[in-house]
C-alpha cells in the first residue's frame, strides 16, 4: 500500500450541505459554523454559492457571509459562481476563491441547466478570463462522474473529458463528484484511473456523497489511486438521518476518522470537528448524520455520568 | 486489483442484531425473519443464542426458534453456543452447525466472561469434542479483533494467536469481529496479514461493526486481502438509526450493494434484501439503520406517487 502521507479537506457544509437543507438556515449560523471550521483545522471552507436566490434561496445571503466571515490565515473560502454575474457579485463580495462546474452527463445537464456539457463550458470561458484578471483561483466541479439520475451508468472516458476541459481552461484542481451516491469502490477506481489519464492525479479531488454508504470505501479506494484531496460536509449536512434515502456529502468527520487511522495527516482536529458536527446539528434539530460524531458524542456523553 | 469472484455472507440479523435490540422480539417474527433471509437467497443465517435467558432474554426462545423455522436446502442455520450445556440444548434442538468464541482482549475476556482468554478456549475443548462426535460443524469467533472498549490497541499477534488455536481445535471457519467498530481500512489488513500466516486466508471471515461508519471501507480492505466470508446483518440490526452511538453490525445490504457493484457474486437478491430491511424494520417501528435500504425504499416509494 502507498497511499499519499497527507491529505487536503476542502469542507463543504456551509454550501454543497445546508444549500441541501430543507429549512433556511441565518447568516449569523453560517458565519460561526465556518468560524468553527476554520478553528477545527479545515483549511478549504466553501463558504457560499452566488446563484440566483430564486434558485437556491438557502444561499440567498451569499455576499452577506463573505462580508461577515472572519478569514484565517493560510484558509481558503471559495464560493460557487455559476456564471459571470455571479463572478461579479462574488468578486464585489471579496471572494479570493471560485468554482464552476460540469456534468459528466448530457442528460444531467439539460435537465438541469437546460444546454449540452459543451455549452455549459463555454458559459465558463468569460468567468474562467474575469477570474484570471483578477487573480483569483478557480477550481472545477464534474457532477455525475460515477452514475446519473437520469441515465445510469457514465463511461469513465465522459468523466476525463470533462474533467479535462476543466483543468485546461484553467482550473488549478477538478474535483470529481459522485452526485447520486451510487458508486462502488471498483468503478471509482476505473474512473480515476481513467480521468488521471488526462489530468494530473495531484490535481484530482473526490466528492463523494454517501447515499449508498459507499462514500468511506471510495474515499480509500481513492488514496489507493494516488487521490489526496477530498470534499466533505461536516455531520454530513445535506443528508438528514431521519429522512429515508436523504444523503449528502459523506461526513468529514468520517473520513478524518478512517485518515487519522491510516496515519494520514489533515492538520484537522477531530475532536473539534466533532464538537462542530453537535453545534451545527443542534441549530438543525437533529442528531448528526455521522456514524463518528454520534459515536463520540454519545461516548462523552456517558463518560459524564 | 485481484479481489475474489464470490463472496459467502453470514448472516447475523436473527442473533447478533437481534439479541442488542432493547426490545425483545416475538418468536413468530423472528422465523418469518429467517424465511425471508433464505428466500432471499442467504446461505448462512445464525438463528439464535442457547445462552442463559438471565444474561440474554432476547435469544431467551432460541429452541422454540430452531423447531419452528422451515430449513432450505442449502442454507446453514448455526446457532451461537457458550458451553457444554448450551451446545446440548442446541443439539437437542436440531441443531447442525455451532459457533464459539474468544476474545482477542484479555481485559474484555475477563470483564465479561470472567476468565483469561486461554481459559475460555480450554472451556470450549468438551463442546469441539461433543460436535465432532455429533458431525457437526462449528465457527469460531474472535472478538476485540481491531480495538478493545477496556484496553485500547490490541496487537494483530493477539488475535492471530486466538484465531490460530480455534482453527487448530477444529473450528472450520474463524470469524474476526470488529466488536466495537474501531478498526479503520489500513489496521484491518494489518491485522488480517497477521492472522493469514497462522490460519488460510480462505478460512477467515470478516465481522465488522459499523460504529464509526468504517466497516465497508474494512470489508473492501478484506477483500483486497483475500478475505471471502463476511458477517452482516440485515438493516444493520443491533444498530439503531435514533439512538446516538448506537452502532451493529454492517447493514447486509450496504455490503451486498458494495460487492454487487465489484462484480462478486454472492448468490444474493439486494431487492429481496432491502424488502426484508424494510419488513423488520417496520416491525421494530423505526426506519433501517442501513443506508442502501433507506435509499432504494425511498426511491421506491417515489415511483408509486
Amino acid at each position: 500500500m502507498n497511499l499519499p502521507t497527507r491529505v487536503r479537506i476542502v469542507e463543504m457544509g456551509p454550501r454543497d450541505g445546508l444549500q441541501n437543507e430543507k429549512q433556511i438556515v441565518s447568516t449569523e449560523i453560517k458565519v460561526e459554523l465556518i468560524a468553527r471550521l476554520g478553528a477545527a483545522g479545515l483549511s478549504a471552507i466553501e463558504a457560499a454559492s452566488f446563484v440566483s436566490p430564486r434558485w437556491v434561496p438557502q444561499m440567498g445571503d451569499a455576499a452577506d457571509v463573505m462580508a461577515r466571515i472572519e478569514r484565517l490565515p493560510g484558509v481558503s473560502y471559495p464560493v460557487l459562481t455559476p456564471n459571470l454575474q455571479g463572478f461579479e457579485a462574488a468578486l464585489a463580495a471579496g471572494a479570493t476563491e471560485v468554482a464552476v462546474f460540469g456534468a459528466a452527463s448530457e442528460s444531467f445537464s439539460r435537465k438541469n441547466i437546460n444546454c449540452s456539457i459543451a455549452e455549459s463550458l463555454v458559459r465558463f470561458e468569460p468567468v474562467m478570463a474575469a477570474a484570471q484578471a483578477a487573480g483569483i483561483r478557480v477550481r472545477g466541479y464534474v457532477s455525475c462522474v460515477l452514475g446519473c439520475p437520469y441515465e445510469g451508468e457514465i463511461s469513465p472516458e465522459a468523466v476525463a473529458g470533462v474533467a479535462a476541459t476543466l483543468f485546461e481552461m484553467g482550473c488549478y484542481e477538478v474535483s470529481l463528484g459522485d452526485t447520486i451516491g451510487a458508486g462502488t469502490p471498483g468503478k471509482t477506481r476505473r474512473m480515476l484511473d481513467a480521468v488521471a489519464r488526462r489530468v494530473p492525479v495531484d490535481k484530482l479531488a473526490g466528492h463523494y456523497h454517501d447515499t449508498y454508504g459507499q462514500a468511506v470505501a471510495n474515499v480509500y479506494a481513492s488514496l489507493e489511486a494516488g487521490v489526496a484531496c477530498f470534499d466533505s460536509a461536516v455531520a454530513g449536512l445535506g443528508g438528514c438521518p431521519y429522512a429515508p434515502g436523504a444523503s449528502g456529502n459523506v461526513a468529514t468527520e468520517d473520513v478524518v476518522y478512517m485518515l487519522d487511522g491510516l496515519g494520514i495527516e489533515t492538520g484537522i482536529s477531530l475532536d473539534a470537528l466533532v464538537d462542530t458536527a453537535g453545534w451545527i446539528s443542534e441549530r438543525l434539530g437533529r442528531p448528526p448524520a455521522s456514524k463518528v460524531a454520534r459515536a463520540v458524542l454519545a461516548k462523552r456523553a456517558k463518560a459524564c455520568h
